[in-house]
Order: structure tokens, then sequence, then C-alpha cells
């Protein structure tokens, strides 16, 4: 096996660094990964550009990277689903599988996470990593190892959709077409969601949205009134929205959710803003308008993959930039800034040029 | 049959008129009641107090009174599960039938929903009323009247906990111990919840909630700080409640509901207060907290019934006062003022003395 | 109005007739409707040849049909949702609207539902017909009257499907590639399962099965060994499915339903057969396999409009014969006889020649 | 520690032995627990007299026990709730903690599970045993050791109310009052069921049920009319059952399970009898009457261990015989013969005197 492990380290804020690391061991239970395919997320840019996120605090040097693919290297003597070439998805939390989280099915809510690229846990943008082998998950042939890495922004999409009981038939407002309200979009259709509206404040991304399946878009801007957003929502969806997804975590948006959407009906919280937000609190208790957020996700990698598989997720086309490993610093530079409307940014460790 | 159908009419603010009224006509659907009982809610109090709730406007004098029962003195003619001489608990909402809340089970979401003392629709605190027969109950032998007209408020608790999902071995917090509360407690010690942890600034009350089952109980000051209240509500519970039951509509209390209850626990809104409030959202989103609402109850009154027949539910020590129909003007005093620390104020219709 | 109301009339055994009826008068809440478009469903061809289905007989003469469209041609005077000239199509059993089945939105367990060409209930097939305004759902201009009258199976696809938990990603079974297999093909597929399997003892339907969109069909044999035929399953979908749906009736594919779907999964049952049947109850048992059946439909006929609304459902091409009011008897001769493969044999009372 | 280890190990079809056995080591993950108190369990005896249960064989001697609760002698090094000392109750299965049934919460569906005393897994009638931590629940002190052993059988009662839905105001209906159907009664009413009616064919258990909380029971007779016990049970209910849950395993309940719920009700089935059972199968299809089956538990530890230490649960009346551990096989007879009516035959490692 090449010595070469080059890795994308964050030292601290807007310090990231390439530098050789050893290649880890895999243990009885893990797999060695050659990585492949690794996106950056919003939540990297944050950590490079803030240092932190929230309570999690860059502290000592971390590696980052958690949206990815890899083939396996090397097994661990105790692993029997996979093998050496593998071509696999990596889902990036591993819970503790002992508290009553893991027990009962909500293992995203596990207080002993370990998770890629959260303080203090190493990430995975390097060329070698190890990772508990049950939470990887092979690739059928005609899924590419780009779509593999998708599926970990697309699994936050599948979380979302099933916490807010997206159903066939369902009419669906998503605000936010970043890609996280884009991957909510398409799983939402897959869902056989018969109408969906996606609203954002930068044009470029509802075109996108459309590309994507949305059946109707809404520029929001700065300073709209209310009462008439929810109005042009209605108009367009013929009636309220049966569930609104937020996908901006600004406050505009999550009052707009609680007072367009149906009685009875559904938002969910993906987006994360100011910690406290005022919201119309009685209009959404009165007409039973439940509230419920999202924390990453749980079992949702298998359906992910499924969607992927059979065709119903079109996620490639979320990818508009590629870099080598090499060039890593070129691709934070590009989510960091915005410049030439990204979308999801792709880093290729496995290959030289790209 | 006697003439006499002495009525309570509120005619503005601080208004209220006893006034003899003509006996209505049953419909075939329908059953003449001679009233029993009829307990004063606070939303009665508010219409007396402030003409209005939100959007109900009392701009026409209504007839008062929605938490009732009665003894059947002529029924309809398609009229078939009661007859003259039942005794009945009143569900006093009675919706279209025919759109999707309806038809989907969730009735209490219909907008066409007629309920009576909601302007413009009369209540029913008169000798005499008519109501549609299916949404009235027949009382088995050894339930009382006034264990009937509680039913109205013991469905409200019924609906909270099962939108909250109380279920045998829950932990609960419920902050707020007025009538709703204290019926909230009754509903979750009886669906098996192994904890129930109940607050309020009243000391009184607390009192209440511990001889009607309450694990513990918690005396809320204003200005209480907010990490050591939660910290408080889980060393008493020995850790965080799965769910909790806000009957308050404090912003005080919603913001401790969320950060006290459990990561993907429950939180319900009961009370009603300010349009507007500022929330932890964050918070609630990355623990996945779900917020949902209550609005009356919808397919309540029958399990609230049966907690009355089964004896899971000690409602009757609940009314701390009683009153004839001639008092109402008393009886209302009392419900507003508050002198003697009224729980549940009960006139009684049926009966000359109290 | 024209006087002509051509109606089709179930005398007896064999004695389908059509005769001149009187036009009947709407009440304030339904609509007279001119009929466009009726489907034979195997229940009509079931009377015509049996006279009587489990406890419902034919002892009066009954007008037969009930998969139906129509349009509107009078309105009663509460009916607001509808006008002269709505295109509808009609949900044939209206419920009683006041017990607790209704209530709690499960109005196909209804006691007293009232569903067209159910003994004694007339059906309508016919020029004119009266119904519940509600009950009638207004169709797009896009969406066909055809279409219109296929809600009527397609609803029973819906609520199979959702009865078993159809999900994203889900892998389903289905036994049975008739009208009903294939609208509950159709519906799993609109919800997002990854994978479905369907199988027949008929190659013809598999061959339609494909074409709207099956990943698998197996044929079935007469005597096929039930541990083969499940391992020939489990290798076609790699591995047991999610959900199996029965839509044969059949002893032999109700135990392969159970032996093969996975262990915590879902057998759904929609095919009548045998009133007793032997089944391998402690394998269903000791592996958590649901075993839920279905009886018509409740809150369907709307998501089986917004499916072909939207293009998710392609139910036109299960029309594989066409029949003007005036060939009725020709068309069920087919529907009876299976001459020319039929799969949905559609009468048309709108049009003078087809 | 004492170097005693006394034993009951299975070797064969009635050949129950008590030697010695070396005391294990805890690893890291596991505690070492002095044995406190081992109830027998109907699939032990069966064990004893057969030799196997339907695939599960004794092929080699097997330790014989899986009711149980213990007293912490050492801990493993990463264990931190429990130390030496703790009384706590053993949940008897540890699952893989890594298949898709652990992580989605169905972790008795795992078919990796490590099961006591289910070959080839040893189990815990001894006087040291090592196990899991995390399935070891600590008892609070008002909690004694017998009930602790008697979570195990409650948990399945509590598994099988939990997936029957049984909730505030259920009537439901228990067919078979031995040792699991008392449980399940004791489960119902902690739920808040308004009725229950339990069933037998000795009149014996049913007065027990009587001192256990049943509010109605019924004496069966082998080869009684199915319409007319039907009829007995409505009759008794004042209607039909919400749920039916079969403790028995026969095919007469089975059916009268089916019959005798409600329209849109459920039957849970837990008892275990022939492999192939002839049922109504349409009745339950027309009906939407569900049939699920229960495989031990998961997730109800907590539930039963709260349920008796908040006091809904009396279970400690269950027992009805008391053994040392050097009476073993004079306990195992009593349970085979049930020669004394017994419920519960409990064993006690830990007390040279009972």
């Amino acid at each position: 096996m090449a010595a070469d492990n080059l890795t994308a380290v964050l030292y601290k804020v807007n310090d990231l660094r390439l530098e050789q690391r050893p290649i880890p061991e895999p243990d009885d239970d893990q797999v060695l990964l050659q990585m492949a395919c690794v996106g950056i997320c919003g939540s990297d840019v944050h950590y490079l550009v803030e240092g932190r996120i929230g309570d999690f605090v860059v502290n000592e040097p971390m590696i980052i990277g958690h949206e990815a693919s890899g083939i396996v290297a090397k097994v661990g003597k105790n692993v029997k689903h996979l093998r050496e070439g593998d071509r696999v998805a990596i889902e990036p939390g591993v819970p503790c599988r002992k508290c009553r989280f893991c027990r009962e099915g909500r293992y995203n809510l596990c207080a002993d996470m370990v998770f890629c690229a959260t303080p203090p846990t190493h990430g995975n943008l390097a060329r070698y990593y190890v990772h508990a082998a049950d939470f990887c998950y092979k690739l059928p042939d005609h899924v590419s190892l780009e779509e593999g890495a998708l599926l970990e922004p697309l699994s936050v999409g599948v979380h979302a959709c099933r916490r807010a009981g997206v159903a066939l038939g369902s009419t669906v407002l998503i605000t936010g077409a970043g890609p996280i309200g884009l991957v909510t979009l398409i799983t939402a259709k897959a869902m056989g969601a018969a109408k969906v509206l996606i609203t954002d404040i930068v044009d470029h991304r509802l075109g996108i949205a459309k590309e994507l399946g949305a059946d109707y878009t809404f520029l929001s801007k700065v300073g709209q009134d209310e009462h008439e957003t929810v109005k042009s929502f209605h108009s367009l969806l013929a009636g309220p929205p049966d569930i609104t997804i937020d996908c901006s975590g600004a406050e505009a948006n999550i009052r707009l959710a609680i007072l367009a959407t149906k009685s009875g009906g559904v938002v969910v919280l993906v987006g994360l803003g100011a910690p406290e937000q005022k919201i119309p609190l009685v209009n959404a208790t009165i007409r039973e308008v439940d509230i419920r957020g999202i924390f990453r996700y749980a079992n949702d990698y298998p359906i992910a993959l499924s969607m992927v598989a059979s065709g119903a997720a079109k996620v490639k086309q979320l990818i508009t930039h590629n870099f080598s490993l090499e060039d890593t610093l070129k691709a934070f530079e590009v989510a960091k800034t915005g410049v030439g409307n990204p979308i999801k940014v792709m880093i290729h460790p496995l290959q030289d040029k790209v």
C-alpha cells in the first residue's frame, strides 16, 4: 500500500493545511478505505471560517470532511459484508449502540455519537481513512462514487421528509433552495408529493430547482409582506401546503412556514439560524400545526442509496465544481466565496487530476 | 313542558343577563335537553370581561356556557340511541361532517364548526337547549351529571395527552396547575405515566395537584433562573421528562418546556398566551424536540367518559363552588375574581337551590 | 333536460336489462350527474353471475355500476364547490357521517354505508344519477373522464399501499396482476418503492405489469413448491420484500406472502378468496409479520386524483375495451368471458358511439 | 469470591443436573452477577421435556434459566452506570447492535441475537453469571429482586400491549390466563384500558385474574359454539373489544379473537400453537381487523421496571412457589406437573433456604 496519506487538517480559523499523516489500521469491526470523493458541506466552511459551530470548537488540529465515499482497502477480521475493492458510501456518524436512543432507532440523538469532522473527531478528507464497517454501504455497480458521497446530504433530505410525513399526494413548501433544500425537493418528489413549491432569495438556485423537479418556485425578497407572501404561496399551490420544510434557518421563513401551512399540517425545521426566534406560536397551536426539527439522519442512508440506485433521485447534477485533493484549498475558496455559483463542490482524493 | 326557559345571555362586556327565551324545538337529528350542570370555563370569563377572544367577537347578545350535561326531554325522529329521560354529557362543538378534516378524523379543525358560546353560536347555560343527538353521550347510572359536565375540560386533557403520546412509563412535566393542568395530570396518570411533575406559581393549586396524583410539584417564581429551573426539574424526575405539556401559555414556561424535555421528546402547547413568543428554536431543532399545539378535542369524549366510568379519573373534586341558574351572576363573580380559590365553578339549572 | 335515462338494471342472475327510468332530482346536498364513464368491476360481474357477494344478495332489481365519472347537470341548494358543467369523479360510497368510524376517519368501516350497486343500493350505470355532492371530486381540465372513472380502482390500490406503509425505498411483492394488482403496482411505484415484484398465473398480465413499471415479474404455476418460490422471490429482490400485497385471494399466495416477507414486515390482503384459510401463523407471529386486510378505501380519492393529475399514475392504459351504454350487455359479456384479455372494460353513457 | 458456582445444566430430555462450573470473568462491557432470583418459564419446561422448541435444539449441555435478577459482583472496565452491589434485572437477550433491526429499534428481530437458555446459548440459573452491562437494569431500593426477575414475563405483556396499541379507554379481550395472559392483563389495566375481559379453561386462573384487576372473566369450554361465545363476549363488554390478545396459541381462541374484535381493531398473537392454523381470513380482511404477532420484547424492560417501581404493576402475587437453587429439580417438577396450581415458580440462588 502506498505510503502517501495526504490529509486536509484544519488547525484553526482560516488555517487549513494539507499534510502527510500515517495510514491508520482498521480494528476488527472496521475497514480501511481509500477515499474517493469528499463533498464540502456548509458546516465544513463554517468550521474553517469561525472555528466552531455552537458548542463544538476546533481546539486541536482536526481532519476535515464528512460527505464521502471510498474503496475498501483492508477489512477487519469480524467484517463479513465487505471485501477489498468494494466501493462504499460512508455514513459519517457512529453511535454508541447502547443507549436508549440507539436501541430505540433514533441513534442520531446518541450523546456519545462519534461524527466525522465534528470536534474532537477527525473527518475523512484524506487518501486513507478507517471507519466502522457497518456504516459503510456497498454501492451497486451502476452507482458512482460521486453519488455515493452525495448520499450524505441526500440523507438529510430523506430524514427531513420522513419526519415531515411527506406522502403520496402531499403538497409541500420548501423554503431555501441551497444544497439541502434541493435534496429535500428531490426526496419529496420521489415520495410522491403532488406539488412542491420552493423559495429562495437567489434566482439562480430556483432555476436549478426547476430542473430538479420543482413544480413552482418563488423568489423571496427581504422585507416582503408576510400576509401577501402567504397568499402568493396559497395561490400557487391552489391552497395551503400540507407540509413546509424550512432549509434556510431564517426567522422570516420559519414564520412563513407556520402561517402558510394548512391546519393539522407539519412544519419541519432543517436550517439552523439564530438560537432564539420569535414565532407566531398561538397560530400554530390553535391550528395544530406541528413543529419538528431534524438533526442529521438515522436509518436514512439505505433509503438514500435505494433512491439513487433506482434512478428516483438524480443527484449528480448538484455537483458544480470538482477538485483534486491537492487543490483542497482552492475548493474551499470556491465554497467559501460562492464565486461561480457553486451548489456542491466535490474533492477527489483518488484522482491526481480532476 | 314548563314554559320556563331562564337563559344566561351575554349582551356585551360585563353585561350578562338572565332572561326568558322560548324553548327551542329539536330537528330530526337533534334532542331537546333539560340542562343539568354547566361549568364556567376560563373562556366564558374572558368573553364576559373582554367581549372577545382573538377574532371571535361578541357582536350580538350570545347565550353563554359550553361545559354541560343535561337530561333528554324530546328526541328528533331520526334519533335512535337516546330517549326521553336519558342523562347525557354534551360535546359542545358540531362540525360540518363533510370537509377533509371531518372525514379524516380531525373534526376539531373543521372551519365550519358550530361551537357553543363561540360567537355567533349560542351556548347552553339555560333551562332548555337543543343539540345534535350524536354529540350527546349517554351517562351510565353511576356517573353523575356533574361528572358529565366535567367531561368537557377532561376531554381537553385527553386530547393533550394523546397528542403528546403519553404512554405507560412516560415521565411528564406539566407547567400550569389550573383546571386544564389538573385534568391533564389526571389523564397522564390514567395513561400510565410513571412520574408526573406539575408546576404553578400558586401554591394552593399544587396542593390540589398532589391530591389528584402528582408525583412531584414545583412552585414557580417570576424571574426564576431558566437554567437552574431546568436542573431542578431534572433532579426531581431523575432525568429529563419525555413529554412536557404547557397549560399556562406563559412564554417563560414554553421556554422551559423546550429546554427541559429530553432529546426526541415532545412539547405540547395547550395554554394560549401572547400570539408571538420568542423561543429557543435551535435547541428544539437539533434535539428533535417536537412542538405540537392542541385545539379543543376530537374523538376524546368517549375516552373521557370511559375514564370517569371506570373510576380512572376522579374529576368530581375539581368542583369547588356550586350555584343555581338564578345565581349565575354570583357564580361568574367568583370565577372572575378568584375569591375563595375556585378551581371549577358549577351552575345547576336543574335545581332550584344548590 | 332530455327525458332519456337509459339505465342498466340487474334483475337476477344473468338477467341484466336496459330500460328507461325517471331522471332523479338532487336533494339540497346532492348533485344530478350526467354519467360519462362507468367501468366494469369484478364485483359487478360477480353479482351478474352469482346474484350475490357474501351476505349482499340481489333480491330486488338493482341498477349496476360504481366505477364512474360524470358531468354536473344540476346542483342542490347547499352545494357550494360544484356547478353545472363541472366534470367529476364519483366516490361511490356515502357513509352515515355520525358513527365512531366516520368521526375517526375510517368511514369505509361505517355500518350504515350506502354504496353504489351493493344491494339494496342502486348503482350508476345510467344516463343520469344523483349523488352526495361532497363525494364528487372536480376533475382538472387535463384529467379525462375515463381517468375520473378509474379513480375508483386506483383508490383501492392507494388504500392498500397506505395500509401497507409503502414508503420511499420499500421493496414490495404483489401477488396477482389483475386490475387491482396493477393499480397497486402503479401506486407503490408512485410512493417511491425501490423495487416491485409482481406475480400472476397469466403471462399476458405480467407483460402489462412490466409496461406499468414493475421491476420484476414472476409467472406462478399451480402446485409450485412453496419453499422454492420464496427463494426465487428473494433472489429476484436480493432479499425478502418489506411488504407483500396479495391481490388474488388465493390461499397459496397468502401463504407465500407470509413466508416471503421480511421479519417485521407487513402483509396486506386485498383479494378475497375462501372465507377460511390455513396459514403459517406461527411463522408470522415469531417474525412479527403483520397481516392487514383492506376494505374499499377512505380518504383515498383525493390522493388518487392527485396522482393522475400530476402524471404519477398512468392509468389510462388499463382500459382495453370500450362500449356505449346501449352495448352494455356486450360489455359485460367481455368482462365475464375474458375473451380478448380485457383488463378494464369501460362503458360510456355520454357517447352514442364508442 | 466464593468458589461455589452451582449451576443447573440441561443435558438432554428430562436430564437436568446441578453441577459446579467455573465462575466466569466479565469482559470490558460486561458485569459479573451473583444470581438472586430465576423464574421458571414455560419454555424452560418445554426444553426439559422435549429437548427443543422448533428449530432450537438442545444438542449440547445447556445452562437453563432466563427470567432473572442478580447483584453486581464485578464490573468490566468500560461499565459506567453500574457498580458492585447494585441490584439489577437482567434482560436476557443481547442483540448484534449492528443490523438494520438493531438500528431501527426492533432488536428482538435481530438474527444474531444471543438469548439466555436458547440453544446453543447458556442461561443463568447458577450462582454466578456474566452479562452485557447495558442489558442490566438497576433496581430502585423499593423494588425487590423477585420483582426484578418478574420483569422478564412482564416485558412480554408490555410488548404485546404496545404492539396492540392498548390505550386509555380501550376495551380488551385476553384469551388465556396463564402467566403471560396475567401480565398482559396487568399491563393493559396500567395503560388505562377501560374494560378487560379474560378467558381460560381453568377456573382457578380466572380467580387470580379477578384479583389482578380483570373486569370480566369467562370460563371457556372445549367445543363451545363459536357464534354464541362471541355473543357472550360482546354482551359482557357491552360491544366488541377494540383489541384481542391471544395468550394461548389455541386455534379456537385465535378464531374467536378475529370474530369478536371490532372492525378496525387489532388482534395480537402472543401464544404459540400449531404452526399452521385455519382462520376466518375474509372476515378479518373486510373488517380491517389487523393481526400482529409478537416475539419477546424490545425496549420494554424500562417500561416494565417503571410499572413495578410506580406501583402500577403488582406482579409479586404471581409467584406461587419458591425454591432454593439446590432444590431446582423439585422446582421444575412443580412447574412440569402443575401440581399445586403454580402460576410462577421462583428459584433463589442467593438464599440457602427458601
